[in-house]
C-alpha cells in the first residue's frame, strides 16, 4: 500500500480527503469569481489577440480571488499587504483593467484604447495598490536602483561602453565607438532595467480596425531597476513573471538564474551544484512551493534563493522564523560581487552617491580602502547576518553555521588579497605608462585585472557562501585567480620589454 | 478545495471526468492492439536480449495504435502524414518488424536474421512510409546536410582536422597528423552524423546460437545529417529518441541541448536562463507536452525550442497559428551561427556548393561580403521572419515583437563589425607573414580569431535572439569579443617584435 | 480515456488498484512504527530546535521500518546487508539515538548531552552496523581515500597549495603563502573530505539552558574521503544526503554533480547533454527511482550515474544484470581524470603509496610511462569493462557497445598524445631554465600545461565515455587541447626571447 502511495506521489494522510474532494470538486467547484465589466471587455478581444496572456492570467491567483476576500485570510496566509482595499477594486478579481487602468494620470504611457485610458506598463507603484509593503521594501532594495547605479556611475558607464561599443582599428590600436542604446538595452540593461520613454504614438491596423498605440524607447524590458513611465523604479515581473504571477515560480531558483548566472555573478550555477540545490533538484516535485506561509520541513526540505533572501518562513508550530522582505539587503551583511573588493553593504540603495577616498564613485579605492561613510557598520552587519542565519538554524546546529560563516569571512579576506595583488601589477603598468589608466577596462592587461575581481573573486566568494566547491576552485574560482596573476606578470613583462628570468 | 486540487496538481474541471475515468479504465482499458506475427517473433527473443528497448517501444505511440486508426483521427490531431497506408502496415501496430524489415532491398545493411531480411538502421526514408511530409521537409532542412556540409567543404574539413588531429612537436613548431576516423565520429560527426558503411559481416555467438551480423563503420551514430546505408540522409532518432519516440521528449528543450549547447552554439544554455526557459523549468510539470495539436495558453505557457522552430501550434479556438515544419529553416531569416558572419539563410540545404567572391565555399568573404547568389533574398527573409513572429504574437504585442527584433537586427550588425575588426588584425598578420594563411585555424592568433566569431559573436547573437542577457555580455558575449581584439593586438605586436607603446 | 490517463500521468493498469487503494489507505494506513524512548527524547526538543532535520527523517525509510522487518524482505529488495541485527536495534525504527548514540566509545566527538553520550558525526562505520557490505565496499573505493590521496601526496599537496595560497608580489614576481586550513576545507577538501578533529568543548546557551558541545576543526564537511573522529573514512551523507537518505536522490545525477561538474571533472555537465541525460531530464518524472531492485525498462529508460556505477540492476524477469557495489572502481577499467595521463586503475584505493619510475607518487611519469606495479593489469581491466558493459547491453547490441568502446580506447590514446606534446614544451622550458620545475604548477606556462590534462584531456575523455559530443570538441575539449599547445609555444618563445618566425 505504501508502495502504491509512493508510486503516485501521494501522501497517504491526504487520501481520505482526496477521495472526498474528488466527489465534491466534481459537483460544485466551478463557481466563477466576479470580474469587472472593463476586464470582461479586455478579454473579449484579447483572448484571441494575445490568447496565451489571457490563459496565463486565468491560472493566476489574481483571477481567482477578490482583494476583499484575500484580506479575509489569516494574516500569515495573506498575499496582499494593504489594510483597506480601494472600493472599486474590492469585489472584483484583479483583471486586466484593474492594473492597466490604474493610476493612468501618473503614466506617460497612457493612451486611448476602446474608449478607455490604458497604460502599457504595470509598475511597482501600481502593484503597490494592494501590495504596499512589498512596494516600499523593494524601493529600498539595491535592485530597484540597478539602472541608476549603472547609468549615473561614470566608472560603470565606462565599463558598459567598453564592453558594448564597437571597436575599430586605427593606426595605433583601436577606437571604441559609443555603445548604441539598443545594445545597452539588450545587454546590461536587460537585467538592470532600461529607461522607458514614450517617443510617440503610432497607428497600426488590427483585426479590430486601425488603432493608435504608444511607442516607447527601451521597450520591451522587465529589468529589476527599470525606470518607468510613472517615474517609479523596477519591474515586479522580473521575478513574478506576468501574467501568471506564480509564487512557485518566484520561489524556484530558475527565476533568479535569469540575471544571476554569468561568470560575474554565477549564483544560480553554484546553487544548482550545492547540497541545497541538489536537494531541490532531486526532491522538489514532492514539495509544496505554493504554500503561504512557507513551512520549513513540511513544505520544503532545502532552501531555494527565495527562502534565504525573501520569503516568510515559519516552523511547524506556525512561529515566524524570518519575515518576508522585498528589501533583500535586509539579510545581506556583505556585498560580495560586482565590485573590486567585497565590502559592507551600502547604506543607501542609490550607490551612485558614493565617493571613495580617491573621489571615485566606488565603495572602495583601487587598493581596497572602504568608503565607510557610505557603508553599513559592523552592528548592522551583525543584525543582517543573524537574520539570515535564522534560516540556516532550521536545519543546522550553531556550530555548523559558525564553521560555515567562519570560512566565508576568511574567503572574503583571501579573495580581496588576490585582487589586491592583481591591482598592484596593473598600477605598476599604469605608473610605467605601459597601460593608460584613463579607461581602466579597455586594454588587455586591464581586462585581465577586471576578470580577477568581476569573475574569479566573485565566483569564489559566492561559492563560499553557498557551498559550491568547484566554483571556488577550478570553475572560475581560485585556480583562475592564481593564473590571472601569473599571466598579468608575463604580460607586464611583455609590455615592458623585459623578461621574467 | 481549490487548495487540494492545487496540491495534487489537478485541474478541477477534469475531476468529474477523472472520477468516471478511474472506474472505466479499471474495467475495460487493457485492450491489446494487434501486433504482426513478425514483430511478435522479434519480441520473443529481444525482450530478454535487449529488454529496455522493448520496454521503451511498449511505451511508444507506435505500439498503441495501428496506422489505419491513426489516419482516422481529425487532421490536426494526426501524427502521420501519409494519405494511404500500405496494406501490409495498415492493421498492425508499428513494431520492430514494421520498421526494420521495411525497404530491405534499399539497405546495404540488410542481413539474414532468423529467416528474415533485417536492417540495423531505420532511416528517414523508412520513417517516411507513414510520415512522408516530415521526411520531405527534413530533406530540405540544412540539418539533413550536416555531414555533407562539413565533409565536402574543404575549409570546414580543415577546421575539423585542425581540432581533431594530434599535434606533434617538430623543430619549428608543430605538425598536425591527419585526424582519425574514430575521433571525427565521436566529435564533429557525433552531431553532424557519420557515414554508415557496411564493412563486413561477422559471426558472433549469442544466447540463441551463432549468428551473423552486419558490421558498419561510423556506427553507432544518430547525428542529424548521417549518411545512411540506404543512401538517405539523417536520423529521426536524433530528436525522436528511439524506441519511445516520445513527442514530449522532442518538444522539451533538453533534446536540442544534445547538439546545441557548446560555446559554438549555446542555444540551450541561453534558453534555459531566458524568461521563456525559466517559465518552462518552473511550470512545465503542469503543461501538456503530448497534445497534438499543441494549444498555446492551454497546453503550455511559454515556448520551447520546438514551439518556435518546428511544432504545429493552434490557438484555443483551434485555428492554426503556425504549421508543423521539419524544414526548420522555414522560420529562420538569418543564419547566425557556425560561420564567420551572420548572413541570409542559404537557398540550398547543401552549402558545400556555395562559392564566395574569393572562390571559397563560404557564405561570405573573410571581410564579410555575402555570396548573395546562394542566399535567400530579403523578400524570403521577410516571409520567414513573419512566420516565426506569429508565434511571438500569441503572447506579445506587435510593438514588443518589433522592439525585440529591432535589437536583434542591430546585434547582427555590431557583432559582425567586431568580427571584422578581429579579421583585419589577422589579415595584417597574414600579410606581414607573422602567421600562415594556408590553414587559417592552426596558429594561436588564428585560434583567437576563430573564437571571435565561432564562440563570442555567435553567442551574442543567440543571446539577442532569445533574451539571454548574460550570454551577450559576460558569458562568452561582448566582453570576450572586446577582449579578443585586445589580446590579438598584443599577440600581433609580440609576433611582429613591436610593442604597443 | 488513454489521453486522460496520460494527462494525469497514471498508468492504466494501475488504476484498478488505485481506486481500491484510495479506499484502503484512507482507512488503515496511519500505523505508527515503534520508536525508541531515546529517539523520542531527541525529537521532543529537536523538532523545534532543528525542525527541518526531524521532518526530513520522518520522510526517510529509516523512520518507517524496523531493521528486523527490513530483514524480512526478499533478498533483492533488501536495503540492509547485515545478516543479524543487533538486539537493541531490531525492533525500533532507526531514529536519532540509534545512530548518534552508536559506538560512542570509538568516537572522539562523543559528549554528554541530556544524560546521554552522543556523537556529532555519523560515520560509515556507524552506518555499517546495518549496511556492512556497503561499508566494506566503500572502504575499498578510491573515493574513501580522497582526503589521504591529496594530503599524503606531496605533488598534489603542492597543487592544492598553489591554488589556495595567497600570492603576494615580491621584487622578482610572486610569493605564494601557505594555504590556510579554512580555504583548503571549503575548496579541495569540500569534496575530498576534511579531517575532523575535536579541538575542545564549549558551553553555549540554548533554549534549554546552557549546554556543552564538542567543537571540531574541519567541521562542517561531508566529503567522501573525510577523516572521521572514530578513525573511519568517508561520509555516506555525501551521496545519501542526511536526514532523508532518499534513494531516489542518490540515484539522480544531481547528487553526483556536487563534486563532478567542474572543468576538472565535468561528468555531470556531459551527462546532462548526452542522449542518456536528455532522456533522464525529459522522462524521469514517469520513472520509479525508488524501486529496489531497480528494473531496467520498467523502472527507468536510461541510466543515471548510479545505474552504471553503483546500483543493483535487474531485468524484467528479476535476473540480476549487475550487482550493487559501493566500490565504484569495480566497474572502471581506466582512471581517466585527475591525473596527467589516463591509466589502468590503481590496485589500492590508497594512491599515495604509488611511486613511478621517476620516484614521484604519480601513476605515470611526466612522459606517460605507467607505474604498472601499482596499477591493475589488463585481465582485471577486462573484467571491469565487461561488468560495466552488461549495463550497456540492456539497451544496445554488442556491435553498438564495441563501436562505442573502440572510440573511447582511441580517445585515451589521442588525448594522452596531446598531453605529451604539451609536456614536451614544458620540459624544454624547464631544461632551458625558462621555468622552474620545483613547483610544476605556479608559473603561467605551467598552468597552461596543467589545464591541458586537468581540464581539456579529462573533459574529452569523459565526453567520449558518455557521448557528450561538444565537451569533446568546443566545450573544454579538443579545441582547447590544440589551442593550449599553440599558446604554450608562443609563450615559450616569449620567455626564450625568440620569435616563431
Amino acid at each position: 500500500m505504501a508502495q502504491f502511495c509512493a508510486l503516485f506521489r501521494l501522501d497517504c494522510k491526504f487520501l481520505v480527503v482526496l477521495s472526498w474532494t474528488l466527489l465534491c470538486c466534481s459537483v460544485g467547484f466551478a463557481q466563477e469569481q466576479p470580474m469587472s465589466d472593463l476586464t470582461q471587455d479586455c478579454i473579449a478581444c484579447h483572448s484571441s489577440v494575445t490568447p496565451a496572456i489571457v490563459a496565463d492570467w486565468r491560472r493566476s491567483a489574481h483571477s481567482k480571488i477578490t482583494p476583499e476576500k484575500a484580506l479575509g485570510r489569516p494574516e500569515l496566509e495573506r498575499r496582499i499587504s494593504v489594510k483597506i482595499v480601494p472600493d472599486q477594486l474590492k469585489d472584483v478579481v484583479v483583471g486586466c483593467a484593474e492594473c492597466h487602468l490604474l493610476n493612468t494620470q501618473d503614466h506617460s504611457d497612457t493612451f486611448d484604447h476602446n474608449d478607455q485610458k490604458v497604460h502599457l506598463t504595470v509598475t511597482p507603484k501600481d502593484c503597490g495598490t494592494c501590495h504596499p509593503v512589498e512596494e516600499s521594501q523593494f524601493g529600498k532594495n539595491i535592485m530597484a536602483f540597478a539602472h541608476t547605479n549603472l547609468s549615473k556611475n561614470p566608472v560603470f558607464t565606462m565599463l558598459m561602453n567598453t564592453i558594448n561599443g564597437v571597436q575599430e582599428l586605427n593606426k595605433n590600436g583601436t577606437t571604441i565607438k559609443e555603445a548604441d542604446q539598443q545594445t545597452n538595452s539588450e545587454s546590461c540593461y536587460s537585467c538592470h532595467g532600461t529607461e522607458l520613454k514614450v517617443i510617440n504614438k503610432k497607428a497600426r491596423s488590427t483585426d479590430y480596425g486601425d488603432m493608435e498605440f504608444v511607442q516607447m524607447s527601451g521597450w520591451p524590458n522587465d529589468g529589476v531597476g527599470r525606470l518607468n513611465p510613472d517615474n517609479s523604479r523596477g519591474s515586479c515581473s522580473a521575478c513574478h513573471t506576468r501574467h501568471q504571477f506564480s509564487i512557485q515560480m518566484a520561489r524556484k531558483p530558475y527565476t533568479c538564474s535569469q540575471c544571476h548566472k554569468g561568470p560575474d555573478v554565477p549564483a544560480y550555477k553554484i546553487y544548482s551544484v550545492s547540497k541545497h540545490g541538489v536537494i531541490f533538484s532531486s526532491l522538489h516535485n514532492e514539495w509544496n512551493l505554493k504554500a503561504v506561509p512557507w513551512t520549513v520541513g513540511k513544505d520544503f526540505s532545502a532552501p531555494t534563493c527565495a527562502t534565504c533572501h525573501v520569503s516568510l518562513v515559519v516552523n511547524q508550530e506556525g512561529s515566524v522564523i524570518v519575515n518576508r522582505t522585498h528589501q533583500m539587503n535586509d539579510r545581506l551583511p556583505w556585498r560580495i560581487f560586482g565590485l573590486i573588493y567585497a565590502h559592507a553593504h551600502p547604506k543607501s540603495p542609490d550607490t551612485s552617491i558614493i565617493k571613495n577616498a580617491d573621489g571615485l564613485p566606488l565603495p572602495t579605492t583601487y587598493s581596497g580602502t572602504p568608503a565607510s561613510d557610505y557603508l553599513i557598520g559592523s552592528e548592522e552587519q551583525k543584525v543582517r547576518k543573524e537574520t539570515l542565519q535564522k534560516v540556516c538554524l532550521s536545519c543546522h546546529t550553531p556550530d555548523w553555521v559558525q564553521g560555515h560563516w567562519g570560512r566565508f569571512d576568511n574567503t572574503i579576506k583571501t579573495t580581496d588579497a588576490m585582487t589586491l595583488t592583481a591591482t598592484k601589477i596593473l598600477m605598476k603598468a599604469w605608473d610605467r605608462k605601459l597601460a593608460d589608466k584613463k579607461n581602466p577596462f579597455d586594454e588587455a592587461i586591464e581586462k585581465q585585472w577586471t576578470e580577477q575581481w568581476l569573475f574569479y573573486a566573485n565566483s569564489t566568494r559566492l561559492s563560499s557562501a553557498m557551498l559550491g566547491a568547484d566554483y571556488g576552485v577550478f570553475d572560475n574560482g581560485r585556480w583562475f585567480m592564481g593564473k590571472t596573476i601569473q599571466e598579468m606578470l608575463d604580460r607586464f613583462n611583455f609590455l615592458a620589454g623585459t623578461r621574467k628570468r
